[in-house]
């Protein structure tokens, strides 16, 4: 199966900074998971031309979005337009799962 | 909140054909939902020149990409290449609720 993929095969765990994976990727988009555990944060950064998406698939993530702060939780989804600082905490007690989308 | 949207909020239905929302988009990245009431269909087709993916959030979807069929539940990424024929239709006996991104 060439075009599926189950996010739950691409979760995972660093100690010493979140886990990335990368699960689909073209010229266009490249989609893949970002898995922060308890207490890891990806800091607040910027892409100057490229949007990104992140749908919250498990637990819930601190963001933030330019001039906005969110504690979003499974089901909702954020987006980082180009040039748009973001990031996101796990303040949580469990794994936060995000699916994420860089388009180019 | 203006880069933060839940998904349910996004949800709908129509009687005569699947329902689709916007939730985010911009020149590179179109990002929302197709929703499918049972025994509906979309119809198998192509995009010349954009890539898409296909998140299932709720239900299950019987798919088509390319040669592959799958039926994928809750938790699978569909990728729909530039070029590739794709399609789904809910078999299922509750609504199919799918994040769909298309890149530019």
């Amino acid at each position: 199966m060439e075009n599926f993929r189950d996010y739950r095969e691409f979760t995972g765990s660093r100690s010493d900074k979140f886990y990335k994976s990368t699960m689909f990727q073209s010229s266009r988009l490249l989609l893949g998971l970002n898995c922060l555990d308890p207490g890891q944060e990806q800091h607040v950064h910027v892409h100057g031309d490229q949007d990104k998406f992140y749908y919250v698939v498990e637990g819930t993530g601190e963001f933030t979005v330019g001039a906005e702060r969110y504690a979003a939780e499974t089901g909702i989804v954020v987006w980082a337009p180009a040039g748009v600082e973001h990031g996101v905490t796990n303040k949580g007690s469990e794994r936060l799962v995000l699916l994420v989308g860089i388009a180019s």
